[in-house]
């Protein structure tokens, strides 16, 4: 099986200098890797002709592709596609196909094209122009010597357009790649330590040509099965009967064998049995309904949210008693029960989901320090109430807190939630 | 002027096959940019000898400093310090202080202290010990030819503790360093390509001692002015009054000079006025919430807010019309409005925000397509509502209508909004 090697770069002082956080390069390595694509150096360089022609020129001694991300804007300190021009030899040339959309971007916004903008059309006359649907900078596709450079913005969303519908399906065609197949098995509520105690018979009995990683990520642990081959079909079966292996196993913690996000599953769930949710938090503050209203579709089951930040709102909007907050504090297993069970009358829905707790960095106590989050689910059999402790910090509480509602939810639909 | 130049580079299959995040670099150049040291560039290498040395071989050419993390478990795919002793000609030695220390820590967390955790006392005997007071692995300092080199752990709790308490402080004594100095300043409601047009005349006339860098996303255009100096006061000086230059050229546009985030500048204004907001959301479904409660201390200025996805909870929890969801849609301009008002009256608030729209990808329309956004605003003088057309996935579309009902809120409060 040929190894293909990648090196991927970022250009921008923003990036050097810590300003933002690159999650670039994170993406392109697990894309490219499931296409069998290597990534053998990451880098990060300035905006500076002689730090990207240095790192080029390292980058084609070691790789077979090299990604950059950035220094495509309009203004003057973005020089990226300058130096790439002048790298090959070539010249920047107004691709018509980019000014053409560029001007309609600009149209469609009513916004003037000025002629800054027309130059973001201008691209090295000899590169392959990639068109970005999403914004005016367009990617670029350079073959040399046998080898592939591709330049595309740095803005995330972008990125991940041109490499979703241009480069990847590019990739696949100009090396070759073998043929890889994957299957990822999330589970949630283990970790990766008990997890692989648990599958380590499965895991030593795995075929020689489908290989176990554990990727884990905010209280869950994606098991991804890759496997080699020659037929993408056999392959496909061969993987699916491991899943089928591992299922009985470890069942009350996987959530999907999709790769489908918690809340999609849940979705899912909730749409084919045809029930609906309605969320109540205080500490989450939104991001759960966020979680729930990210998935496409969401509104056939998710009917909506209360963000009850104060106590006013947990007893006007939710109907929370006085004498419950006033007796247990709103941080507090019966709080957040009067919280679910209002929200789900409030909103007429199947199941309510409440989070109550102190996300910190401030409000912490000896009794509930920062991190304690209480989260109630209720439905048609009753209400459940549990008390958890995370140590992170406010985002990550956030985050955790949410993640975990959305887990009571799926083992109180499971009846796995004791 | 002579910079300090370094290079950061992580050591670990898992970040190269992007299978975590690296949160380490994007820290410590940030933390070095404070004491005038710069980053020239950063790697991202695996656990092979061959790499670690190459990528030593390549930074010490460039920088003064090379900071490495990772690599120093106790497991044998962690070789970075066998492969730095090598480098040096120099042999592991157990370090009586480390071994102590790790002793100790095993003891108390009442672990067996076995042969292979002695190991981890074991360092390169030329180098510097740096005792890690979270963990097991020591840094290492070591000096070769004037230059410096840091080993230090990967995880990040453990990088922190020796950046902060043992590296930073040697770092200041070992460089005479320059200042380097930065000011964000932040706008909103101008695109990058416009921006640069309406402030080139004054980009043109910085000093040289000062640089301009844009920095965008998601509607909002950051600029930092960086100087380079030897005086922090002149050079601050110098950048602000760059800065009170810039200000009347695009003071419309500018929400902070602080580098505060437009969440927390509001947050700042309305706490300032003892204000108070509280938000009603369709289709930004809870994210404009969690941009508020992301903040600490959101909860002196915001109430709540009601995540009103289905109809019947535009019209039960915020009191929007029947008919006027019947005669105009949800998203209208009038349904919108009423959203506002609504939620205003019902978390009793100075202010209250709304956002209908289609995030897609279904739902759109000829009339009304996907990326249509109506957001209104409502305070004490009255209502403002304005039509969006964001062009982005769904997740764009989330995140653009958020951050720009937060800037209808902060423009209503300048009564800036026409």
């Amino acid at each position: 099986m040929q190894l293909i090697n990648a090196e991927v770069i970022t250009i921008g002082d923003e990036i050097l200098f810590g300003q933002i956080t690159d999650t670039n390069t994170q993406w392109i390595s697990a894309e490219i890797d499931k296409i069998g694509i290597k990534t053998v150096r990451k880098s990060s360089v300035g905006d500076t002709r002689e730090d990207i022609v240095n790192v080029l020129n390292e980058s084609l001694k070691r790789a077979d592709v090299v990604f950059f991300t950035g220094g495509l804007g309009p203004t003057k300190d973005d020089i990226t596609k300058h130096t790439l021009a002048a790298y090959f030899n070539d010249e920047l040339v107004i691709n018509k196909e980019a000014e053409a959309f560029i001007k309609d971007f600009f149209e469609k916004r009513g916004r003037e094209f000025t002629e800054i903008n027309r130059q973001q059309a201008a691209i090295p006359s000899k590169c392959t122009y990639l068109p970005n649907k999403t914004g005016t900078a367009p990617g670029m596709w350079f073959e040399h010597e046998g080898k592939i450079i591709v330049s595309m913005p740095g803005v995330p969303n972008e990125m991940k357009y041109l490499m979703t519908y241009e480069v990847i399906p590019r990739l696949k065609e100009y090396f070759k790649t073998p043929i890889i197949t994957h299957k990822i098995i999330r589970t949630i509520g283990i970790g990766e330590s008990f997890l692989a105690e648990k599958i380590s018979d499965w895991e030593d009995s795995l075929p020689s040509h489908i290989k176990l990683a554990y990727l884990p990520s905010f209280g869950q642990v994606k098991l991804r099965l890759t496997g080699y081959g020659d037929d993408f079909q056999v392959l496909a079966d061969d993987i699916d009967a491991q899943a089928e292996k591992l299922r009985p196993i470890i069942a009350e913690f996987i959530y999907s064998f999709d790769n489908q996000e918690l809340e999609e599953s849940l979705g899912t769930i909730l749409t084919e049995n045809h029930e609906t949710v309605a969320v109540a938090e205080s500490c989450t503050g939104g991001y759960l309904s966020h979680l729930f209203t990210s998935v496409s579709g969401s509104s056939a089951y998710f009917m909506g949210g209360v963000v009850s930040y104060s106590n006013e709102a947990k007893m006007n909007v939710l109907s929370v008693k006085q004498e419950t907050l006033e007796n247990f504090g709103a941080v507090s297993e019966q709080t957040v029960t009067e919280m679910a069970e209002g929200v789900r009358k409030l909103m007429n829905t199947t199941y309510g989901i409440a989070t109550s707790g102190i996300a910190g960095p401030g409000g912490g106590s000896e009794e509930k320090p920062v991190g304690t989050i209480w989260i109630a689910v209720s439905g048609p059999e009753g209400t459940i109430a549990r008390k958890f402790l995370f140590m992170g910090q406010r985002s990550v509480n956030i985050q955790y807190g949410s993640v975990t509602a959305l887990n009571m939810l799926r083992k109180l639909i499971n009846r796995t939630l004791a």
